[in-house]
């Protein structure tokens, strides 16, 4: 069993590696990309025999306390079987 | 439209970070997380009115060319619409 975690500023919060990348975007061309955000992506892989319960109280449990900075982060994830 | 790109390390290529934090999880009693690899989240907002075959097309080569280094990472990516 794998869990995959996305982890992504808050909309609030300002992403200036992002705009780097949009501005560098639009002057190679990619004029239609209008903005980009940056987030940092994790796959756990989780021991055999897990239930699926335990996995994801697991996985909410490590990315709200280890992976996000609650401050200015927010995290999304799902299990896959 | 938006666009989200997953960017990841090569099978191949390790990962010290990924290592650390699952040493770092198994010490604080997350001992079921067996192994993790971290990656990169990108996602863009691409302008109203683009088809999705161009969306497709321009996604996949910022991805492509931009995005990712080809010598050690690879990339999935999704078109939301």
């Amino acid at each position: 069993m794998k869990a995959h975690v996305y982890v992504t500023l808050k909309t609030s919060v300002l992403d200036p590696q992002g705009q780097t990348i949009q501005n560098a975007l639009h002057k190679i061309g990619f004029a239609d990309v209008t903005a980009v955000r940056q987030g940092k992506y994790f796959i756990l892989a989780l021991a055999d025999g897990l239930s699926v319960e335990t996995a994801t109280a697991h996985v909410e449990s490590v990315a709200r306390d280890v992976l996000t900075n609650p401050v200015i982060e927010e995290f999304t994830y799902h299990i896959e079987q």
